[in-house]
């Protein structure tokens, strides 16, 4: 498996999700503007992966920060990085991260230098962990996965949307690595096709059996008796357990509820965002039309046709069965069982 | 509105709906062997224009069998026809209606070149007829459309899906035609696009509002209260009134009723399957995975991925609030509703 992100001498490398499989090519972001580019046109995208990348395009922009405007330019250079996408929660969370550990340094009467150095070793860090997290996330999410079991995902929740191993494919990695057999239904993703572009060239790689289909499909599968479970990923998590995630995730968990199929949220506590009552307050990220009319950059509908293109859907509680953790799943109610697991 | 077939000296034209909105091509099958193809290949598509191209097919077929063996190569281009796609039973019933004139026929005595004339304008009648019924249908549809609403729709159940009008969007033009300014929304339908590169394109024409989504936005919509109500064609209803159409409906279906969204079938009588008792028994064509795994001719999925490709799925009758024919509108049980109306 290639590395979706890394932090080296010439700057910030990622392998360029935007043209996966056809095409292995890698981009080194040699500032935090180029940084910020690459989340914001999804060179980099999946929650955990995104907020790798804020944390190592804060530490980047810290190295070339003047020391006369310090402050001024973290300010900058932590607003453009927040400003990039609007619903993954772990983007903000990881800025703020980043920028909890200036002021602790700074407490510290730390210098410049050494502030700096700081911010390097917890970007590296935070990457680290987000595998560690996402290994411990497959091992309690495993035990859910039945014998044999096709399961269902949609997008790409994998190593390529994390620093490595993935949430909701570290799931199905774990499963397999624990000896369950598991087959997998990739849901292609429009307009993006993360599942048809990633999701089955991960698992490829893997060896895992992957199927592809159609978003439109996955009701057929379902109510046919061929899908065992679906595991997702999330971009956001609010306190009462609503997730957001990548569009079509309500569809196919509305789906899941009527088909009596069990459907799972694989997420870092990171993702948890608890200051939020509901999903009903996730803000949903609208993107261009040329994603929708446009296919391998050929015109798929008429020229100035008016197109909606939402990023995410917001799953209300009542379709999810669990929420998986690094720190455990949990199960409804879910604004007492994630609070519970956040403080844990 | 271009015709969506015809029938002329030089052959039955077709316009090319594989190409369609990039490119305006048309395509004269000069005998039944090219009618079957176009048919194969989905040059034409949609269930009642399938039955269309089938009865042009027959009588073209008539045209050049040979006096001799008449009766032989008859059979021959009938299973041929037939042979081409199993789902849309409009087919079956074109090829059928075509047999049984030929039987009529012999049994009043006539010559072959009398059976040949009549089979000629049987085929022109099926596709006169077929506009007839869309606009019989459109008014007793466009009556449950609330004023104003938005209405969504899958696929093209339009013009290009019929000898004209549209059984769906018929409803919808006739709607608009009597003064209630809806507009649509259309979801894409993949694998083969006919919402985006069909339906678009068609109300684009008419100057009547359309906005494009992915097939998974859709449930996002609907839950936002977007959709005021869903209206789709068929390719072959059962007498319990289960619903077999392009894949996808199904979860569209399932997604209008969790929301509260009437969910409404428009499709002529010849569409029923009165044999059938419910849609389980319906056979779903499984298509080629290259439609899935190419997009305007380029890979988006890795190679030699494995595939799902069902063109169709089954919506339980308990999803669908109507069926909208041109001999009225039928609503549950449709055990009894649609037998009293294919009486009437």
């Amino acid at each position: 498996m290639v590395n979706t992100i890394e932090w080296t001498p010439e700057g910030v490398v990622m392998i360029d999700q935007r043209v996966l499989p056809g095409e292995e090519t890698f981009i080194t972001c040699k500032n935090y503007e180029e940084v910020a580019d690459a989340i914001r046109t999804m060179v980099i995208r999946g929650a955990p992966a995104i907020g790798c990348a804020a944390a190592m395009g804060v530490a980047i922009g810290a190295l070339q920060a003047s020391d006369e405007n310090f402050d001024a330019e973290m300010e900058t250079i932590c607003s453009t990085l927040a400003g990039t996408r609007p619903t993954a929660v772990n983007l903000f969370w990881a800025i703020d991260r980043m920028q909890r550990l200036i002021a602790a340094k700074k407490a510290e009467g730390a210098s410049l230098s050494e502030i700096r150095e700081a911010l390097t070793a917890e970007a590296e860090q935070v990457l680290a962990e987000d595998i560690e997290i996402n290994k411990a996330m497959g091992r309690h999410g495993a035990t859910l996965l039945p014998q044999g079991a096709t399961v269902m995902t949609h997008c790409n929740a994998g190593a390529l949307a994390t620093g490595g191993y993935g949430t909701a494919l570290g799931v199905i990695r774990a499963a397999v690595e624990s000896g369950n057999p598991v087959a997998v239904l990739a849901n292609e993703t429009r307009p993006f096709l993360q599942g048809a572009r990633l999701t089955v060239w991960e698992l490829q790689q893997d060896e895992i059996p992957v199927t592809l289909l159609t978003d439109n499909m996955a009701g057929h599968v379902m109510k046919a008796g061929k899908v065992g479970a679906v595991v997702v990923g999330a971009d956001r998590i609010a306190a009462n357990g609503d997730v957001a995630n990548k569009i079509g995730t309500y569809s196919v968990a509305v789906l899941a509820k009527e088909n009596g199929v069990p459907f799972y949220v694989a997420a870092p506590i990171s993702t948890l965002d608890l200051t939020l009552e509901s999903g009903d307050l996730i803000p949903i990220e609208e993107r261009a039309a040329d994603e929708v009319t446009h296919l391998a950059g050929k015109a798929v509908a008429p020229v100035g046709t008016t197109v909606m293109n939402p990023a995410f859907d917001v799953t209300p509680n009542r379709y999810v069965t669990a929420i998986i953790t690094e720190k455990g799943v949990a199960r409804p109610p879910f604004v007492e069982s994630l609070k519970a697991l956040a403080k844990s």
